[in-house]
């Protein structure tokens, strides 16, 4: 009986979870021995410094303007949004935190903290 | 005929993926009238602002340090990552931006960029 | 032949200059035994952590609050902007960065760079 | 009779303090008509982004290594920290902030909270 043809094909990421942008972060750092480098304290620099790139492109642009991107501009945004994304998650990675239970546990937090009737609309409240 | 009981429970959000926090988080904004605020502009300099909260953590910890976190250090950084991924989450919505997908190709381009054999290792080429 | 009286004042710094601060940073420093922490690199994630501080005062007003701040706005971002200048004093300290010089240097580059003819009143230009 | 001649000489900016540093920001923004961009706000987030930039330089070095730079990148270090004065100046000029008083209030108020005695090599206190 034959053993069933396996073809290895160039599969392109799946990326459908935070979950797996982890490991497959996990696995990008393995195979270039880049764990020496990802202590959290540097990978909160890292993402710092996205946080300063993403905010470069809306430095000089009014509120309306920023709510009304070009395409470039949008695509751009896009890429250092990912970028942050991408740090945040190997920081939760090295830390083992989980961020979607951390978020849901703050969003939690804020739904106490902020009554929709009393700060409806207010600038006052932080938000 | 009896009406029939309802408990009113006090279910704890669920939140399982980036797209249902999103969906969480637009009508967190919406029942306060905060829209207004949250230009992509504002949302983006919030965003940095958690980033400098989750930063203060670590500025005077060595990277060992940083590695051994003690449990209440790694609750207030997960609190802060958090606060990251919120603002983060808020912008990708009013941007229209999928994240996940943004975060998969910017993988994909490092890949390519970072060829594990020519960098393994090195601190010389960013990573 | 009677000695001359002394008042002990409590005289306060006197800070006329930036080379001043340094010094007396340097000082500030050296007496708790603190220049092992003072790395450029934590001093500079101090300084983007207090620049963050800042930022928070702005995060949620309009550009027009923004320019009318009242006296405790103005107070309070006058401090975070003091600790701005603090670790920036302190790591052209480290570094041994004339900050004056450099500014200077830069400026003319500026002028340089953004010819006023050219640029003038442009959005398009970096400023 | 003849008239005088007149060499035009590019005389080099002189900075020789802070306040002139003002000053030179304050002609270079009126002469490009760029005061409407320069709301505290815009101006708090361009800090904001230079700090990034200036934190780039470091976020993979290690302490030891940020204490070491080589010519280069200590040039590069000056540069970004010539942005980050750059825009704080002007941020006090537009909040007619004294800049100097401000931080030498914050460092007596330092020198009051962290008693040198009582400090002394602590990484626990914030320094």
């Amino acid at each position: 009986m034959n053993e069933p043809i396996i073809i290895q094909q160039a599969v392109p990421m799946k990326t459908s979870s935070l979950t797996q942008l982890q490991q497959q972060l996990r696995e990008f750092a393995r195979e270039r021995d880049w764990e020496q480098f990802h202590s959290p304290k540097n990978l909160c620099m890292a993402l710092t410094v996205e946080a300063g790139e993403l905010q470069e492109i809306f430095q000089w642009l009014t509120e309306e303007q920023s709510r009304n991107l070009d395409d470039d501009q949008r695509m751009q945004a896009a890429q250092e949004m990912a970028d942050v994304l991408l740090y945040l998650c190997r920081m939760a990675d090295v830390l083992d935190v989980d961020l979607l239970a951390a978020a849901a546990s703050k969003l939690e937090n804020n739904n106490r903290r902020y009554p929709a009737e009393e700060v409806r609309g207010s600038a006052e409240k932080r938000r």
